[in-house]
């Protein structure tokens, strides 16, 4: 698809040169066969450094778009960047890719589902009951249960074990809303990377990224029904206790632990080997390493102890 | 089976004419032919304004059975109507319906399961192992991820996405308890209905009625590991952020947003466009529209930030 | 595997007599052809009543292992024996077990998965996509719906209903953590066991027990989306509401009732008819029976209604 007829489906007026578009990205990562976006004029310096071939904005944000950078023109750029992503996003399988290859050594139940162009490394167990989407790679001696769905384009290391249930890839939660209050699905077109030696627990649900990679690095392990929203990304060897939530963008430092039913809100940054007590809210980002959180607000856990006894005491 | 019949199985006195009863339903929304029940004193006048053709009743209600309706006499209304409902309960599944219809261009996996009476609409892609049960029924271009279940009876609209994992129309959690304190099931013998547009994350679960439908009304959006319990009706275009959980019988209007693990109790009425922050906890009506709020107890989002502001002067 | 081989494994000072060694159990259970392990100093009361064959200790403990029982001396006892637990985990499946067996009557779809060594009971239902586990046994009449998932060595009862997409058997979330802060898995090797009469939720997650087993007694009702976790005992007839969390280990009365999203720290006793309100968090043990409570942390139901008024109060 080429920006004039991106421009004609989202009705943009096109400054600049056409050129063949390759996919849509943040102003960030953005590269110059690329399509990205601003909905805010508070990213106008992010326009401004962008290496995106053509970004999508309005009438605030247009003058900011950089020299040979070309420039659609809309009115609501997240709506049409939502529309948009639908026409990016990949078909869910794809029969001309090549028949899933399965590695020496592994035992793949006649009862699972590899789509085409999956990869299974070696001495894998892949359980009844399992998908493994188009593109999705699996490493050497990673067991997977029953009824575990990983969506197309992901990557999960060797020596990695999913419990039954989980669901790798699925959408992140992304929308955008128009003024009569009507939704319109943003297109979920990252990946989720699990990296080596992880452990994930039984109906946990891994969002894959907008753009980009949700990802679960080296070692960390995950206890049950826990969340864990697009574009997260979990520091080396932290522990994700059952039925927490991270919501998206979050980024852990490596041994971080969080206790059950323990959330973070989203675009935060938590520091390495930060303990998140059971229940804890995590609606800030925490810069020092290494101290104990309890509560929502969160404080720090002494503070919460504090606090209990002064609770306490008011009520006697 | 006939009233005699069903007098016999919860040994009832019967008052009023034998008839053959087409199904169980709430005084509210029963019909000549369906039997109904009161449990509490505090339901005489639905027990006066219903269409009921009969009403399980108690001695201390018995006198308010309308002319015309029949009565049935019992000791524990509630646990005689737990012991009915597994009669009027349709078995899971049922070989003399027709063998399920696929629509034109709609790819269903051969690792699906359509139970006899399913019907898929056009152009739906329904992945491996997915269920989806007797007479229940797809609409057109709908996507069905891996591992979703849909029970028996249930309907989802078109143009929806139902990730993997998900469950449809599980019953209710419902159950009557006797004075020894053990529970007897009450079977869940009403349906779900989506409506058109919809997208519901992986993992998440919602209940099929107790009796009549749990609605979930165009464009909602729900994200992942998300609980609906029976009865409820959710507004169009309402947003459901991960691991909220929202008890039976409550009815909202449209455009609500629940924040992630927030929740409400049963039986409420949540206006259209309110927001309830992360982690709320509704235990009351909302009736105003257009309000924010937070906490638990749950109060105005502004009013809890003050509280928040004395909880942390009440530290220094 | 002998004391000798498994010395050289952990690599340990092997003090007494050689044997082969049957399993590895807690300090409590272990019998004579066992091995056990003490982790911590404060348990040297339980290393002296031990009837293990044979205990891990480290320097500050192996004087108090008892006459006749052997002792392999250690750095790091949990790390040695999350390292052995996974030789004494038997295989995910084995196909030297029988072809599974299925009772009269029993309906069990061609698209679930029985592996050698499962036990079906009369009269089931197992529907599409289920997966029953390496010697597991499921009672008479009993019903299992779509993608439920029993891992091996489990033992389901009669008249038990499993909604869709349930996981039983799951690995409990265990694991050794080093100085450098890596974790090395312990393998779950206890089991499930759900006695007669149960009905569990869609999305719920009960973890096999690391030793022994996690037991759900008869009567019980657990809703969707709940996690209980390993080594747990739910008392008769006791109610769990949706998204509620059990931590590891702890042990309930019957007709325990806990609210929606409740929860429980590990280790803990939870008096019979104790009811725990929605939100619950509960950290210490409950001794008493009959009462209910509210709040986090947790305080008496009446208490917590007074703190409320309070904090209204302070906010005027």
């Amino acid at each position: 698809m080429d920006l004039k007829e991106i421009a004609l489906i989202i009705g943009a007026e096109l400054i600049g040169e056409n050129f063949e578009v390759s996919g849509m990205n943040t102003l960030k990562d953005a590269s110059k066969s690329e399509l990205s976006f601003v909905s805010n004029s508070k990213y106008i310096k992010e326009i401004q450094d962008s290496n995106a071939g053509a970004i999508i904005v309005d009438k605030t944000t247009k003058d900011f778009v950089p020299d040979g950078c070309a420039a659609l023109v809309v009115d609501g750029v997240y709506w049409q960047m939502a529309t948009l992503s639908k026409y990016f996003a990949p078909n869910i399988e794809d029969e001309t890719l090549a028949l899933a290859k399965i590695g020496e050594g592994s035992k793949v139940s006649s009862k699972a589902e590899l789509a085409n162009g999956a990869i299974i490394g070696k001495n894998c167990i892949i359980m009844a009951h399992v998908y493994i989407g188009a593109n999705s790679v699996i490493g050497d001696n990673t067991i997977i249960y029953p009824s575990v769905t990983v969506y197309r384009d992901c990557k999960i290391g060797a020596n990695c074990i999913i419990h039954a249930n989980a669901t790798i890839g699925g959408d992140g939660f992304g929308f955008a809303t128009n003024k009569m209050g009507e939704h319109k699905k943003i297109y979920q077109n990252g990946n989720v990377v699990i990296e080596d030696d992880v452990e994930i627990g039984s109906s946990t649900t891994i969002d894959r990224a907008a753009f980009a990679t949700t990802l679960i690095k080296k070692g960390v392990h995950i206890d049950n029904l826990v969340q864990i929203g697009h574009n997260s990304i979990i520091g080396e060897y932290s522990i994700i206790v059952a039925q927490a939530g991270i919501s998206g963008s979050t980024t852990m430092g490596r041994n971080v632990v969080m206790g059950g039913q323990s959330a973070t809100a989203g675009h935060l940054t938590i520091a390495p080997f930060t303990t998140m007590a059971a229940r804890s809210g995590v609606t800030k980002s925490i810069k020092e390493s290494g101290l104990t959180f309890s509560g929502f607000p969160l404080m720090e856990h002494k503070l919460w102890l504090k606090l209990q006894a002064k609770i306490a005491k008011l009520m006697q």
